[in-house]
C-alpha cells in the first residue's frame, strides 16, 4: 500500500524519511518517482501543484501537513476524497508563541529600543500602558484563536474574539459574522489574524477592515499582526493604511506571494516586521504521527477526525 | 504634617503632582525647598543622595518608589525608621512582559529575523524548537520571580527557580542557596536575574556563574536576561563570556552604571539587547495609592505592610 507525498516549499525528503520511519509497512512515493496509481490509498500534501491527486483511482483521503488547507481546495481536480487536517497542540502553541511575543513587541515598543540602542540612545518612555489598558483583537474562534485569546489574557491585555459564526467561549468576549465586525473592529487596538483562507476571507484584510480599527487607544494606533494567511490581505490597502494613519504598524508573517518579492515594499518599510512564514511550523515528527493514528483508526475501521467541511472551507 | 519626596533618575515633578492629589492634606516638599525639618513625618524615595533622610528629628517611615531597597540601605546616613517596599501588582506584572517578551524573542529568534528583514532575506530555519523543550531558569523566587516563572510555564517553557532559601512553590522546581546554584545552571538554557541587590548578590552574575550554565540546550547556548539591579552583574564579565561561547545572547535592563555609558561595548556587540531601566517602571498613580494606603493603616494604628528587613537587604 502505497502513500504519495506531494509537498512543496517545505524540506520534502525530511518528510518522507519521516513517513517511511513512522509507517515502515507502506510505500512513500514523491510525484516524479516511477510507481503504480493505484496502489496509492492515501496522500499528504502541502501546497502540491493542482492536480497532483488526480487519476489515483484508490485513493481513501488526503491529509494536509499544516494547520491551512486552502492549498488542497484551490485544486480544480482534487478528488471527492476526506480531507484531513493537522490539528497539533504543538502548532498550535507555536502560533500563540508568534502572537504574544509580535503583542509584547507592540507593548513594550521593543523595535523602538532596537533604534535606540543602534544610536546608543539611553530614553524611556513614562507613558508605557500596561497590558490590561490594551485591546487586542483576535479574528479567528477556532482552536488556534482561542489559545492565542488564552495566552493574552493571562499575560494582561484585554482581549476579544471575533468569528464568522457565533461561539460561546467562557471569559473570552465574543463577536460574530459581518454585523459584529464593526464593534468588534472599534475596540481593537492590535488585530490579529488566525483566519483560516476560504472565499469569503480571501482579501478580508482591506483598506475598509482597517480603517475601523481603533486610533484613540494606548499603543499610539491600530497595529496588525497576520499570521494566518497572505491571501486573506490586501498588501496595497495595508500599504496605504500604514501611510495615512488608520495602521501605526504591521506585524506579516504570510504574503500574497511568497517568498516576498525582493521589490515590495514592506521589507523596507519602518514600521513593518516581515517574518518568512514560519509563526507556526509543521514538524514532521509530530504531525506524521498524527498521520499515522489517523490511519490506524480508519483502518481499524473507525472515523477519521479533523475533517475538513468542503463547504466553509475549513 | 509633611511628606519629603526626595527622587532622582525619575521625573520629581510628576511625582509631587501625583502625591498631592492623592494625600491633599499633606505638604509635599522636595530636597531644597525651605521647610521645616521637625514637621516631616514620612518620605518617599527614589535614588536620592545619601544622607537625604538624615536630620529628620520626626520622621517615621520611608517608601521606596520601586521594587528595589538597594538605594536606600546603601546610605551611610539613613535613620533608623521603617523602610517599606511598593509592593504593586501592576509592576509585576510589567516586569513579567518584559522577561516573557524576551524569552520568546530568544526562542523564536526574532533578532535573526529583524536582521533578515534588513537584508531583505526569506530564510526560516526549520529547527525551531518547541518552548517545552527550553529551559528557563529564574534566579529570585519571590513575588516577581513567581509570576515570571508562571507565566513562562503558560507559555511552555521548561521553568525552574533558585533562590537563596529553600521555598516551596507550587508545580515549580526550585533550588536553593550556594549548593543548589550548580545543578540549577546545568538545567538552564536562558537564565533571568530578578534578584534584589544586596551584599550577597553584588556581582553575582561573573564569569564563574555564567560558565555553569548549559551550553548543549536548544536555542544554540546559554542566554542571559538581567531585569534585576545593574550591581548584580560584571559587565566585564558578561562580554567575555559573549566571545568564549559560555554566553550566546544578553537581554540587559540595567546597568552597572546607569545612563550606559556611551564607550560602553554593550552597545554594539551583535548578541547584546539594551534597554534603558524601564522593564517595570513605577507608575506614580499606582504606587502613590499605595504609600497613601500603607499612611492610612499606620495612622489608624494598623501594622505597615512590606516592611523591608535590614539584615537580609530585601
Amino acid at each position: 500500500m502505497t502513500i504519495l507525498a506531494a509537498i512543496r516549499g517545505w524540506d520534502a525528503d525530511k518528510w518522507v524519511a519521516r513517513l517511511q520511519a513512522t509507517l515502515p509497512g507502506r510505500d512513500i512515493v514523491v510525484p516524479g518517482d516511477v510507481f503504480d496509481r493505484r496502489a496509492v490509498h492515501y496522500a499528504v500534501a502541502w501546497k502540491a501543484p493542482a492536480g497532483s491527486f488526480a487519476g489515483l483511482p484508490n485513493l481513501e483521503a488526503i491529509f494536509s501537513l499544516g494547520a491551512g488547507v486552502d492549498h488542497l481546495l484551490s485544486d480544480p481536480k482534487l478528488p471527492d476524497v476526506p480531507i484531513l487536517r493537522v490539528v497539533d497542540p504543538d502548532l498550535t502553541n507555536r502560533m500563540s508563541e508568534y502572537v504574544v511575543l509580535h503583542c509584547l513587541k507592540i507593548l513594550r515598543q521593543q523595535m523602538r529600543y532596537v533604534r535606540q540602542q543602534a544610536e546608543r540612545r539611553w530614553e524611556d518612555d513614562d507613558r508605557q500602558p500596561a497590558a490590561r489598558s490594551v485591546r487586542v483583537g483576535v479574528l479567528g474562534t477556532g482552536v488556534l484563536g482561542q489559545d492565542a485569546a488564552r495566552k493574552l489574557q493571562l499575560m494582561g491585555f484585554d482581549v476579544a474574539g471575533w468569528g464568522r459564526s457565533p461561539k460561546d467561549i467562557p471569559g473570552l468576549a465574543t463577536y460574530a459574522g459581518p454585523e459584529g465586525l464593526k464593534p468588534f473592529l472599534a475596540r481593537t487596538d492590535i488585530l490579529v489574524s488566525l483566519l483560516p483562507l476560504t472565499d469569503d476571507t480571501r482579501g478580508f484584510i482591506n483598506r475598509a477592515l482597517l480603517s475601523g480599527l481603533a486610533r484613540d487607544g494606548r499603543v499610539g494606533g491600530a497595529h496588525l499582526i497576520n499570521a494566518g494567511r497572505g491571501g486573506l490581505q490586501v498588501e496595497a490597502d495595508i500599504l496605504a493604511c500604514l501611510d495615512n494613519g488608520a495602521l501605526a504598524s504591521a506585524t506579516l508573517d504570510v504574503f500574497e506571494t511568497e517568498p516576498l518579492p525582493q521589490d515590495s515594499p514592506l521589507w523596507v518599510h519602518p514600521r513593518v516586521t516581515v517574518t518568512p512564514h514560519n509563526a507556526a511550523m509543521s514538524e514532521p515528527e509530530a504531525v506524521v504521527s498524527l498521520v499515522a493514528e489517523q490511519i490506524r483508526r480508519y483502518e481499524a475501521g473507525e472515523p477519521f477526525q479533523h475533517l475538513v467541511d468542503r463547504g466553509t472551507g475549513y
